[in-house]
């Protein structure tokens, strides 16, 4: 690592400086997008894991009070935020290592795999929650699921503004991954 | 095409083999799978989109009749899986071309794009369809949504085994990302 850094700096002036510097550029690019995208999926957490809605009123069998844990896959879409929002803060480690070394190639391969594996994750998370929140708003009569929203207003208003910063989440990941296969087809 | 064959083949010997020949068995492996997931998602769009039950008895107000279509995210599940399998297909002429020219880069690239943007669309529809399905066996007593599956039975297996073949084309998608990134990083 030592030997090619020297090695490359001085080729720099022959042959190999606009590659290196488009490389390095998507590599600054790709750090901005993975702070953009810490943001969104811990505001996307912490939006879904506050929400909390007591009514003020209740009956002598129901207590009429929604969290976001009374749904599993709410439960999920806070776990698969908070996982891709850590995973996102550790791949910093990574993303400044090719700003600095842009040749390297073995752990951008690495970061497609892991970053591939976290969008399939955050998706997968924010979609079933967009399926129940859609359900939370329409239900569906055919089968006598009624909606809620009528009763737990604020609760899904905040549901649904929770999936925002998810699907941001996606539109980054799918960016990232492609700045990461331009840039190992540019070195 | 035909020319390029003998051309590489000459040139086997002297410097190229080992990279190019990692990079043909990976853009043969590459269209394996592809082959494998266009089974996957298609088994998945129609073991949904066929899934249809009347129940024998029925009362003055209630017809006890299930359909893949009651749900909108069951109609999701079927388009999302019909355009990922419809894509796959149009993508096996890029795996092919690979094949051939297996130190082709721009269009691997063009190829992880869209790869990426399929898992996307083709987890999206997977876990949806996942939360519902979910929801049909489970219910959610604290919201008043109750399980459907003690009264529709075979629409309920059929809706859960639709999401296999979906589900295995994740991981199919994740495995032709990182081949794709492989054979870019080889070249």
């Amino acid at each position: 690592m030592m030997k090619a850094g020297p090695l490359e700096l001085g080729d720099a002036p022959k042959s190999s400086t606009p590659k290196s510097g488009v490389n390095r550029g998507v590599s600054i690019l790709d750090f901005i997008l993975r702070l953009i995208a810490i943001m969104a999926t811990l505001g996307s957490a912490i939006a879904m894991g506050t929400t909390n809605e007591t009514l003020p009123f209740f009956t002598q069998f129901i207590r009429f009070r929604a969290r976001y844990n009374d749904f599993p896959t709410f439960t999920f879409f806070v776990v698969a935020n908070s996982v891709v929002c850590a995973y996102l803060v550790l791949s910093l480690a990574l993303s400044i290592f090719h700003i600095m070394r842009s040749a390297a190639q073995g752990t951008r391969v690495v970061l497609i795999l892991l970053d591939t594996a976290m969008l399939a994750l955050l998706t997968a998370g924010a979609s079933a929650a967009a399926a129940i929140v859609y359900l939370a708003h329409k239900g569906n009569t055919r089968v006598n699921w009624f909606s809620i929203c009528q009763q737990f207003n604020s609760f899904c208003e905040r549901i649904s503004g929770a999936l925002i910063g998810s699907f941001g989440g996606i539109m980054l990941f799918i960016l990232l991954i492609l700045l990461s296969a331009v840039a190992l087809s540019r070195r």
